[in-house]
């Protein structure tokens, strides 16, 4: 294989798999060359990709060293991205009575929820966490991708306790979107003890829900150390929670106007 | 740029959005090149893809056209997912009590989830689907990913209808796992009629969820083109549906011996 060949299929695998280390060897085996030549592409690589801001590539020396991917995101990306979920938004069409938003379409679209994903990954990339924690339903796509970008296991705490997830423990905690108590419940096979945790989840009023995941990951002596919400908004201006990254605020929706205002951070 | 940079970057570009139709222009721009210098760095991408059997690189002619990245399973590689997949399945902790089996950790498994999509997607890709339909909770990883891959967007089906989905349509079906009458439910605003859909889930018993969801969509009129499940049951032997394509089938779970048979189709 040509130098060129060898620099595509480097790029091609590292960033298939972000944050996953490759050993040089890995790579100077699969194109039968030795560790210099490929010590060359890999740097031809990591050029290329910074000089269009496509992501990074980090080299570690040491027994278990190697080769990753780390997605990073540009700020004109950034601005861009955002632009682009602000404007789909704010199309008044989403509007469904009691002033509620339809947003699955976005919640579950693979572009849109990778871009979400590339920003909380950038955000909370150096924070050392195990898991990525979300809960059942719309939140789901989005705490897999920024857990596929992390490299990090994906845990889903569930509404209610199914038999196939074994033994739970579950917390009820109060709800404010509902206005009544909820229940929520993890498995005790999903999370060991003493790890990390980031949040991630789709959409946050008051914050009840990712109060009850905090609580519920404390029960396992699990410890959050970031939480990144699509949406949040902007009332309650008093959340129940302190530290959260959210894309965007949703302001006022005026059904009458079929008017949606939504807010950059 | 040099063409080593502008391969690396096609490659990488494209392969982050399969089945996205970009422009040579695009890339004309983006590199400050001519056509006839990206064509040739497009040939060497595709011939780089191809050798190491990472996948493919369409052109298409015309006014719409352009190049798109197509993802393809090598039946080496097939055979190594699917023995990935097995072995971690036929693990005997996960059995739970009355023959189940806890797969959470491998349904919300980054990697093995796109491994598993990248099987679905290989298999569904020329049945012209509009849609991926799953229905929540454990299924949607795999749906979204197998919706990445074709570039299509992701329909989840509710179990409960939801004051954010607005109108809905519910139907009512027999789950023979839970022996009982169980609900689900579909936006309205979720799909067109007229429109074909894959469905994509992560088990499959007698196949009740899934003729529940064919119903469901069949309310819209979208025809389902296509099913893909991570693991089917044999038994019943007998199912509801006819046309599935599992990846593996679950056979005998013994909880004396803690063993789990699982069968490669």
């Amino acid at each position: 294989m040509k130098r060129t060949e060898r620099v595509g299929a480097i790029v091609k695998i590292l960033s298939n798999h972000p944050n996953r280390t490759y050993s040089l060897n890995y790579f100077c085996q699969l194109f039968q060359a030795a560790k210099s030549t490929v010590s060359e592409d890999v740097s031809a690589a990591k050029k290329l990709l910074a000089q269009l801001e496509l992501g990074s590539i980090e080299t570690s020396a040491g027994a278990k060293g190697g080769i990753r991917f780390i997605p990073t995101v540009s700020s004109a990306r950034e601005e861009f991205l955002l632009n682009e979920l602000s404007e789909k938004l704010s199309d008044g069409s989403r509007i469904l009575g009691g002033g509620f938003l339809y947003t699955s379409d976005l919640m579950f679209d693979s572009h849109i929820m990778s871009h979400a994903a590339e920003l909380f990954a950038e955000k909370f990339q150096d924070r050392g966490a195990d898991y990525v924690v979300t809960i059942e339903t719309k939140g789901i796509p989005v705490a897999f991708m920024t857990a596929h970008m992390l490299n990090l296991p994906l845990v889903v705490v569930r509404r209610e306790s199914r038999i196939s997830e074994g033994s739970t423990v579950s917390i009820n905690y109060f709800s404010g979107s509902t206005d009544r108590i909820q229940k929520l419940s993890l498995a005790k096979r999903a999370v060991q003890p003493g790890k990390k945790a980031i949040i991630i989840d789709d959409f946050m009023r008051a914050g009840g829900s990712i109060k009850g995941i905090i609580d519920v990951l404390s029960e396992f002596d699990v410890k959050v150390v970031g939480t990144g919400v699509v949406i949040a908004a902007v009332e309650p201006v008093k959340k129940v929670i302190d530290d959260y990254y959210p894309l965007l605020y949703l302001g006022r929706v005026d059904e009458q106007k079929k008017s949606i205002e939504i807010i950059r951070t």
